[in-house]
């Protein structure tokens, strides 16, 4: 019998058959379609389920804007300015009206905070688990998205904010985590809780980066994506990966932890290329916007994706994301 | 204990507030955002669950063409030419390759048969049913969408094609229908398993029709929204509705069923009201389109919601809607 298809295989053989104009062969987590006066609209959609991407005592109010955040990353890589979002739901009677309204409060909170609001959607029961499933959608000037597919060997390859926070707050909120100082397990947590999508640095990438994507499945993965989307290949430096001061302590404690950072996922950071000339701009936006952003390779011919250690060994690196079937 | 909110007075309370431009105030079951060229693009979304909108055994394909042909009758209601969709989709495990490939020709049927095609979406695993989200994207000259809200008093109120179908076709398949001739079992449960938005007459009725819906919820339910969104009321005749001569057949077997043609949803019909004068545009219409185009009631003053038997009696209507919550 044949391996069963992954998530990734599943869209390929399935769904990227039906794409349409815009949809950029399933390939991008975005679709263009054309706006007024020379914009584009950019299209995305994401679904998260109780047990899967979040857990039953989960606050309502953290799923809600964990929800809506994933959804903005999303814009974010492309560069686009939030416009609005349909929102279906499909709860069990169980999730009563105080659950709703701290979750409509979440929603209030991050509209409000990233400029986005609701246009419509559908509100359903379910004997399962809570389903949600958020489509947003974002503006940029016509022909400038940043796409998936446009590294080039020789760009260089940047993440903004640190790596592999969430995935080592994961690990605390398991118990998994050593003895760590309460603050820096507060900051991991947090930053698996609570995503920040990078709205205004994308936005200010545009014309920067030749290539971006958010980093939802993992550095590796979702490096991987980019390159594929390409037809490139890329050498990441482990020495280069910025880390927090929580995630240094968490890997000085535990060695292996390091796989967190290369493989975890929900940092929602930007991965993105960009021309050697780009570096000094780069440097001003990582000033301006008060978000450090890191060298920490090169895209390179061929299709390979190569992490090096210290001495320019290649690792292997065995988590590469969430894989949902 | 206050009683719990329906599904309506939870969107009203918790999501209407969240509303923004374009959104109708999450009263039309669709938006309006700017085009190009002196067009408005009309969004909307609708999620089905395994277990509430479809059955665990039916087949993939006609869960699929279900689930778009919901959409894509709410763009009919507007009047809008269909131009792409974004879909999300959890799936239990169980649900394997097999499966997928049946989903995935139920949408290919589909997209040639309307004009349609994917643009974007979301692929995750869930613990528990089914469940499906499906935001589509339909465009309208800028400003000629038609609306819930148009309905004034003294406008007549038509239906296209024959009501209560679905819901019959419904009873059927529960096993519930009596002893009805096995052509007449068949066209019910047809018309309950796959929809036929009225893509064509919605377009040509901008311009004609003041306000529209489709019927999802049951006729009078789905009247109750579009006297709601408009400031009106209405009475419609019971001795007009049209019916099949399946539905017929089955009234005469069981004149309770009359229920299932004034309370039961699916069918999937346009309701909408228009001025004295479309008269004759609208039986034009009929007869180019091949779809019956039946006039049942008029718009009145006020804000009651009344359908009349053969003697002018008002009928208390049990049946109203699926409810959620």
């Amino acid at each position: 019998m044949p391996k069963p298809l992954d998530e990734f295989g599943r869209i390929a053989r399935f769904f990227a058959p039906l794409a349409g104009k815009g949809a950029l062969g399933l390939k991008d987590d975005a679709a263009l379609i054309d706006g007024p006066d020379g914009t584009q609209y950019v299209l995305t959609a994401d679904a998260i389920v109780e047990g899967v991407h979040f857990l039953p005592d989960d606050p309502a109010k953290q799923i809600a804007q964990k929800l809506l955040r994933v959804n903005l990353s999303d814009l974010a890589a492309k560069g686009a300015v939030p416009v609005g979002y349909l929102l279906t739901t499909a709860l069990p009677k169980e999730r009563g009206e105080d659950w709703l309204a701290g979750f409509a409060a979440g929603l209030a909170e991050d509209q409000a905070r990233f400029g986005i609001a609701l246009l419509g959607g559908d509100s359903v029961s379910t004997a399962g688990p809570v389903s949600l499933s958020l489509t947003a959608m974002g503006r940029v000037p016509a022909g400038r998205a940043i796409l998936r597919s446009g590294a080039r060997a020789g760009d260089r390859l940047y993440v903004s904010g640190t790596l592999g926070d969430a995935a080592l707050g994961l690990r605390v909120l398991k118990g998994d985590s050593g003895r760590l100082p309460l603050a820096h397990m507060n900051a991991l947590t947090e930053r698996y809780r609570l995503p920040e999508p990078r709205l205004a640095l994308g936005q200010a990438l545009i014309g920067l980066a030749s290539a971006a994507i958010d980093i939802s499945d993992g550095l590796v993965a979702d490096l991987g994506h980019l390159c594929d989307a390409s037809g490139v290949g890329a050498t990441i430096e482990r020495a280069l990966l910025p880390l927090s001061s929580a995630a240094q302590a968490a890997i000085a404690q535990d060695p292996a932890a390091i796989a967190a950072v290369l493989g975890g996922g929900d940092d929602y950071e930007l991965l993105f290329s960009a021309p050697e000339t780009a570096a000094p701009a780069l440097a001003s936006l990582a000033e301006k916007h008060g978000v450090p952003i890191t060298a920490i390779g090169r895209i390179e011919a061929g299709a390979t994706v190569t992490v090096r250690d210290e001495a320019g060994r290649p690792i292997d690196v065995k988590v590469a994301g969430y894989r949902h079937f």
